[in-house]
C-alpha cells in the first residue's frame, strides 16, 4: 500500500508542477460544449449514479465545478438546442408548436435565419467552429448548421429514432438494429450514410471533433459537440457493449464519458488545457417512459417532455483549469446563459438587437460573484407551464411527459421549494401567498414584453 | 481569473509537497468511524444532493474512495450498530426482534459481554479507544461503552427522540424543543446532563472527538463517532441554524459535514493525516415518514426500516491519504467489514471462535483486488426479508419501513437487478430463475449454519 501511495501523490505532484508551468492565461478561451441527449440528472457518477461509471466527467467535476441548479431551456430537443445556440426562449425563434413538439424528418423548416447563434458571434470574433453530432435545428440546406454559423459539420440532422424503416417492429427503439432507422449521416451539407451505422457515432463523432481541435490548435475554436446518445434507440461501439453494470444505457452514457476523456487528454497533450473552457450538459431529462433504456433524475420528479424539474435540471459541468476555481456550484444557470456567457468570454458581441434570455453567469464560474440568473421559465411547447424564481417553483399547468393525459391547471398554482424539497413533493403554496405573487408580478412582465414568433415546427415537406 | 487560477495552482502544489514530504507509512493506521444516523443515500452533495452543501465530506470522497454499494446491516438502529461494531449480524447477537426494533429507555438489556467489539479489539492490540456519540446498545452500566471496549464514552445511551415529556406535543419530533425529550448525556457512565441541550450535542461531540485526537496524538487511536443527528429531533447549534437550502435537515447534516472537516483539520495540524483511516457511512436509510424532517434515498426504493435498497444502502467514504487510492468503488461492502478490516488492518486478532459476517475489504480499500464480499443479507428484525448476491437481490417478503402494514411475501421472490435497475422498480424473476435458484442456495447454507440468539430487545426494566 505503501507504493501505491507514493504513486498516487507523484502524480498530483507532477500534474501540479505540469500546470504551474504554463506562463500566462489567454484572454479567451476555446470553447467546447459537450451536450448529451435525453442524460437524466442522475445518471452520472459525480451525480449519485450508484452504477453508471464516469471517471472522467466525475475527474472534470472535481477538477472544475459541478453545478446543481442548472436548466435546459425546454423539457424536448428541438426547442432545447435553439434555445442554447441564441440565447433565447423557443418562444421567441419560433422554435416550439404545442402540436409537433420537435422537428421531424418530414419538417419543412428549422431555426429562422435571423436568429443570431453561438457559432455566430464566436465566428465573428475570429473563432473557427464546428458543430459535431446532433442538430435537430433542421435538416434542409438552409437551416443546416453550415448556414448558422459553424464552418464544419459531421452529424445527424435529427433524432436518431427518426425516419423509422416500414419494416422495422414496434419496439425497435429499444431492441434496435441500425436499419431500422433511416437516419442520414451528413458532412457539412452532404449526406455520406444512411442509414448511418449508430453503434459507431459516438466514436466518429470523437474522432471528428479530435481532428477539429488538432486543426486549430493555433486559433481559438468553439466545438459543439452534441452527442446523438443516450437518446434511444441505444447504440454503442463493440468496445463498450456490455461495460456498463447499468447495462445497454450504461454502455452509452460510459462511451460518452470515455469520448470526454479523450478530448481532455487531447487538449492536455496540445498544452490547451489551460486555454480551453469545456462544458458537459444534456438537453433535457431522461426518457423515463423506455424504463431500463431511459435514464434518471435522480431525486428529481418527472422526465423528458415535463416541466417538473427532473425534465430540465440537468447536470452541467464546466471546467477550465487555472481559472474556474473548483466547487459545487448552487447558483441557478441556464443552457441559454450559454450564448452569452461564451460570447463574452470569445471576446464576441453580444446582440443588443433583440431580447435575450441568458444572462453571463461569469461571476459565478470564475468565482467574482453570483449568478445573476434568479427566475427560471418552464415552457412546454408555446406555453408557459411553470416558473422559478429563488428558491419557488409555481406551477400553473402539469402535464406527464407522454402519454397523452391533458394538462391540469392550478390556480393558485402549486408551490414547491427546491430548497427544501428538490423532489417538488410537497405543495407549500398556501404557506406562502408572498412567493406567488411575485412569481405572478414576474409573468406578467415576461408575458407583457414577450414577441412569440410564429412557429418553425409545423410546416411539412409532403402535406399528410 | 488569473489570480484565482494561481492561487488554486499553488494550494494543489503546497499540498503535494506536504503529503510528499511524509517519510514513512506507520503499519498500522488510527481509525475513525464516523457514523450518522439516519442520512439517506441521497443526502450528501457527493451522492447528488442538490442542496446539502457537504464540502469537507465531498472533498474526503474526491481525495479517497466513494462506495456506491456499500450496506448497514439492519434497517434500523441498534442491530446496524451491534453489526458494525461485532461484524456479525443481529441474529447471531440478540439484537433484533420483531416486537421491538431497538432498544428503548425502558429496556433491561444490551449488547451481551461476550460479543466482541471492534474497540476491543482494537485495544488489545494497544489502541486507544473512545466513542463519542449516539451508543443505543444498552444504557444499563454492564452495557454501556465502557463496558464493551472503549476507554472513554460521551454521548447518548440512545436514541434522542426516546424518553419523551408527557407534556412533549404529539409533533415533538418535527416541532422539537430540547426539553420535550428527557434524553441523559452521558461520560463514561455517568448522566452529565439530563435532558441533553441537543441544539449543541454535534458541536459538543466533535470537540470531544478532537481532544481525544489530541490526548492520543502519540499512540494508535480509535475513535467511534456517533453522530445523534440527523435523527428526528433535529437539532444544530446556532451557527448553522439557516444555513442550508435543505431547512433545518440541511442545517444538521450540514454541520455533520463541518465537524468531520474539523476532524481531518485538525489530523493535518498533528501530522497524523497519512497515519488515520477516516471512515464516514450512516446506521440506515432516511426516515422518510417524516418528510421534510427525513433525508432521501436518492434513486434507490424505500427508506429506514425497509429492506429496499434505500434503508440500507449508505453513503460511505474511506479517506487514509497515501495509502487508499482516489476513486468511486462499485465493490459491494457492509458496516459488519469495517469490524474485519479494521481489526486487520490495527494488527489486532480477529476472533476465530465464532461465526463472522464481515470480511475483509481491505483488497478494495488499498486497491489490491476486489471486496470478497458478493452477498448482502437483508434482515428485517429477526427475518430474513431479502438477498443480494452479485447484481440480483431477490426479496421474500418486503414491508414498508413504517405504517403498520404486514408484510407480503414473496414466491417465487421478487428479483432486481441492481446494476441495470438500481431503483428496484423491474421485477425480472422471470427471467432469471438461475439468480434466483442460486439466492435460494445461499439461503439455505446460511440458515443450516445460522445459531440464532435469544432476543436482546424486549426485556423491560418495569413490565408494563
Amino acid at each position: 500500500m505503501v507504493s501505491l501511495g507514493r504513486v498516487a501523490a507523484l502524480v498530483v505532484l507532477v500534474f501540479s508542477l505540469g500546470t504551474q508551468s504554463v506562463a500566462a492565461e489567454p484572454a479567451r478561451p476555446n470553447v467546447i460544449i459537450v451536450f448529451a441527449d435525453d442524460l437524466g440528472y442522475g445518471d452520472l457518477g459525480c451525480y449519485g449514479h450508484p452504477t453508471i461509471a464516469t471517471p472522467n466527467l466525475d475527474r472534470l467535476a472535481n477538477e472544475g465545478q459541478r453545478w446543481t441548479d442548472f436548466y435546459s431551456a425546454a423539457p424536448v430537443c428541438t426547442p432545447s438546442r435553439a434555445a442554447l445556440l441564441t440565447g433565447r426562449l423557443p418562444v421567441r425563434s419560433g422554435m416550439c408548436s404545442d402540436r409537433r413538439g420537435v422537428l421531424f424528418q418530414d419538417s419543412a423548416r428549422g431555426l429562422p435565419s435571423d436568429e443570431i447563434t453561438l457559432a455566430e458571434t464566436l465566428r465573428g470574433a475570429g473563432y473557427a467552429t464546428a458543430c459535431v453530432g446532433k442538430w435537430h435545428l433542421g435538416h434542409l440546406p438552409q437551416y443546416l448548421p453550415t448556414a448558422q454559423g459553424f464552418d464544419r459539420y459531421f452529424g445527424l440532422p435529427y433524432s436518431n429514432d427518426m425516419d423509422r424503416s416500414p419494416t422495422a417492429p414496434r419496439n425497435a427503439s429499444v431492441n434496435p438494429k441500425p436499419e431500422y432507422f433511416n437516419v442520414p449521416l451528413m458532412r457539412d451539407a452532404e449526406v455520406v450514410e444512411r442509414p448511418a451505422d449508430q453503434t459507431t457515432l459516438t466514436k466518429r463523432y470523437t474522432e471528428e471533433a479530435i481532428g477539429f481541435i488538432k486543426a486549430n490548435r493555433d486559433r481559438p475554436f468553439f466545438l459543439y459537440m452534441a452527442h446523438t446518445m443516450p437518446h434511444v434507440p441505444l447504440h454503442r461501439s463493440e468496445k463498450f457493449v456490455g461495460r456498463s453494470r447499468r447495462g445497454i444505457f450504461g454502455d452509452v452514457v460510459e462511451e460518452i464519458d470515455d469520448a470526454v476523456g479523450r478530448i481532455v487528454q487531447t487538449l492536455g497533450e496540445l498544452g490547451l488545457d489551460r486555454r480551453t473552457l469545456v462544458v458537459f450538459t444534456s438537453d433535457n431529462g431522461p426518457w423515463l417512459s423506455f424504463n431500463e433504456h431511459g435514464g434518471s433524475a435522480g431525486l428529481l420528479r418527472g422526465g423528458k417532455g415535463s416541466t417538473w424539474d427532473g425534465g430540465m435540471r440537468e447536470p452541467a459541468i464546466f471546467w477550465w483549469p487555472g481559472t474556474i476555481p473548483p466547487g459545487t456550484v448552487h447558483e441557478m444557470g441556464s443552457t441559454m446563459d450559454l450564448f452569452v456567457t461564451c460570447s463574452r468570454l470569445g471576446g464576441a458581441t453580444v446582440p443588443d438587437d433583440r431580447p435575450l434570455d441568458g444572462v453571463d453567469i461569469s461571476p459565478a464560474l470564475l468565482g467574482t460573484g453570483p449568478s445573476p440568473r434568479q427566475t427560471m421559465f418552464f415552457y412546454r411547447g408555446t406555453k408557459l407551464f411553470a416558473v422559478r424564481h429563488g428558491q419557488y417553483k409555481a406551477h400553473f399547468s402539469t402535464q406527464p411527459g407522454y402519454g397523452g393525459e391533458p394538462a391540469a391547471k392550478h390556480d393558485p398554482p402549486l408551490l414547491f421549494d427546491l430548497g427544501r424539497d428538490p423532489g417538488e413533493k410537497r405543495d407549500v403554496a398556501k404557506d406562502h401567498p408572498d412567493a406567488i405573487a411575485q412569481i405572478r408580478k414576474i409573468v406578467e412582465e415576461h408575458e407583457s414584453g414577450l414577441v412569440r414568433a410564429e412557429t418553425q415546427l409545423e410546416e411539412r415537406l409532403t402535406p399528410q
